[in-house]
């Protein structure tokens, strides 16, 4: 069944609630979101209500902000409770991070009151932390226990867990001994003991370690989850491998955006106010700006040569342009090399010596073809196309060496090497390359 | 224990072979392979002898291809064919796409006859198609089975396969009917009817999807594994999260790369020849350098006003910077809303209307702080300030429309938009900036 049949279905008021309800049920909540997401506020109401009990937390947290929102605040205080209840700790703190003052006040107000708390605590954890991301819900084993019994344990209790994949071997002060994964026990005989086939290898992280950093170690260890520790060692709470997928979308959004001179921001980009949009922008346009001073004052002191020689200034923009460009894309592959664990502090020799050769092959071909351009369009001025291309030639060389210099030094400095590569670079690159023009056309034409 | 002192013992001859056995065997896959890169090649080839047969395969796969390659130049025949044996068939592609000819040759004559025909089918998929991340080793489960038998299935094939979390249900003829989770299985009562348990509302993809849609349903779905299905609905495959995550970092790569003018590379940075890296950049390098003949062409017909008020020639740097930083802050917050999934093809009219109020009120600002820096620097001349600052506004208006249309023009023309957002912005904005500002300084100042 497609969109459109299933959308005639259940907003067709001549077909029975319990028609449509089936019909719901044997969806994947995902996509009954999707559909619900472009339906009218109040049919949204009604079909939400008619949801099984079971899935309709499932479907709530597919939703996005704004209809999340709308719901809470149709709902009564009792619907609310349900729903909250059966959220998962983790996408409870996600919704109540985007929710206004007075629908937080009353989502909390209707959840029981050891989740609460629970709550409440992750929303302390710093934005970026590993403990802002970490969920309460994991299966954990006593070191004596048999695998039949971890078996019954999960049974028991599995319905309610975030995942029941990778168990957790704590003691009774809950620190943490071991993993167990679903695995291991059901190719374990039944009498074994849990201590005797558990993982006491542990990668695990602290709630205040950078969220960045746990995503890497996904990445390397291929995990499904992760446990997170106290200062104690004590097990407060797992982190599912769903929500690393969202944390590496999210930081890549975050790098693209520094790179491109933006304040990065949480909201997507429809949904985020022209002020907003504004004040992320303000900053580094203003700065570039304003660095653009120097390359006007080094324009002006060029003045008397220009006013001679007035074919000069027409090169200008092709001169910083592709200056900008090949230190743009060095500084860019450096960027992302340094950001997915390629390249360390350590390489920057090596980087210079290889953009310093990458630069002289390209500078070689573009000298070329620049050559010949300005020798065919400028009356076949030899001094000229010797003077435009020599400048070329050297300006992509200091481009791309300052491009794969400046992220690492960012790096060493511990600024965000995304932030260095758009204005820094170009303010350098335009200034440098201008004095880099003017002083050969001096040499050169004797201007 | 810490990696100092881990490398201490294992490259110490003086330790005997089997504490070095236990220790490594006690160790993270992952670990083992990071450590190993480390060290010389000898030394890795007589440590990797000595790991336990279950775990070399394991490390081999976490290794970089520089170092499987020596260490499969190094084995003999029958060491390499229990290597190979060992790998998923994921892995064990991966592994053969990254070698010289002589190595996949070798490789492959040692691998049992099945897995090399399983092996060389999936090579031959596309390289961005779901088919060339796939694996075949998965959990497949008849309909009639009971939950008590599927476990048997499961403990008796389970540990060669890549996930026993998710099992699917397959026809005779191999026909996907269904899945069910591990959960599902530990949680439901061992006579039950896997027919009776089982999702049949699967999603599944086609060997020939592209594998950036698929990464986009695991993020929608939270899944752990998503099945491959033939042109008959065949089961032919699963793909598992951890492939996934590798697809999102390399895709993303892959956007920054074209962002910022450069043809995508697999390899990293480090690991590129000048050659390569040359070739890659040099194409959009020349496409701009010859683009900006339009801007040289624009000056030179200007030549005459500059030649009566030379100073303006100091303000063209500044116009043009401003108006690419301003064109591309928002042509990259579209690329990324698109690549992101928030931003459609049908959002064009709210764009423009969003950038033309955010370029509004940044050029109200810069225009501001512009009018005072020319103001003051340029003995109060008020024409030229308002000459300069009118330019300056319209630039930005202009620049952040055109920023945002570029990318959504690129969609609809089936272009990646990330391509659009470098060179071809930058060209039509340092044009039509260059256009605004002579058009602006012939009527104010009367050039």
């Amino acid at each position: 069944m497609n969109k459109e049949e299933i959308l005639s279905i259940i907003t067709d008021s001549s077909v029975g609630i319990s028609k449509q309800k089936i019909l719901l049920s044997d969806m994947n909540t995902a996509d009954i979101a999707e559909i619900f997401e472009d339906l009218e506020s109040e049919k949204i109401i009604r079909l939400f209500r008619i949801l099984p009990k079971a899935i309709a937390s499932d479907v709530f947290v597919c939703m996005d902000s704004d209809h999340q929102q709308l719901i809470i605040e149709a709902l009564s205080n009792v619907e609310i409770g349900e729903i909250m209840n059966n959220l998962f700790i983790d996408d409870a703190v996600d919704f109540i991070e985007e929710m206004p003052a007075n629908v937080v006040k009353r989502a909390l107000k209707n959840v029981e009151s050891e989740k609460r708390k629970i709550i409440n605590r992750i929303l302390r954890y710093p934005d970026d932390s590993a403990g802002s991301i970490m969920t309460t819900e994991f299966v954990d084993l006593q070191e004596n226990a048999t695998v039949r019994e971890a078996f019954t344990t999960i049974r028991r209790t599995g319905l309610d867990k975030e995942t029941i994949y990778n168990c957790y071997v704590i003691r009774s002060d809950r620190l943490l001994l071991g993993t167990v994964s679903a695995k291991t026990l059901m190719l374990a005989r039944p009498k074994e003991r849990i201590g005797d086939i558990m993982d006491t290898n542990v990668v695990f992280a602290h709630t205040t370690d950078d969220r960045e950093a746990i995503a890497d170690q996904f990445q390397k260890y291929d995990f499904l989850a992760m446990p997170v520790v106290d200062n104690e060692q004590r097990l407060v709470g797992i982190i599912t491998v769903d929500d690393i997928v969202d944390v590496i979308v999210e930081e890549h959004t975050e790098d693209v955006e520094r790179m491109a001179a933006i304040v990065p921001s949480d909201d997507p980009y429809l949904k985020t106010s022209i002020f907003q949009h504004a004040r992320n922008r303000f900053l580094w346009m203003l700065i570039l700006m304003l660095s653009a001073t120097i390359t006007g004052t080094i324009i002006s002191s060029f003045e008397n040569g220009l006013m001679v020689l007035p074919i000069l200034m027409s090169f200008i923009p092709m001169l910083m342009n592709t200056g900008g460009i090949a230190g743009s894309q060095a500084s860019t592959l450096i960027v992302r090399g340094i950001a997915v664990g390629e390249i360390s502090l350590g390489d920057v020799l090596v980087i210079i010596w290889k953009e310093l050769r990458v630069a002289m092959l390209c500078g070689l071909g573009l000298g070329l073809v620049n050559f010949i351009r300005v020798f065919v369009m400028n009356n076949k001025d030899v001094l000229l196309c010797i003077t435009i291309t020599l400048s070329l030639f050297c300006t992509i060389i200091m481009a791309k060496t300052v491009g794969g210099i400046l992220p690492i030094l960012a790096k060493r400095l511990k600024i965000d090497p995304a932030i260095m590569s758009a204005p820094l670079l170009t303010t350098i690159v335009d200034a440098v390359s201008l004095i880099i023009y003017f002083s050969i056309a001096k040499v050169i034409l004797g201007l």
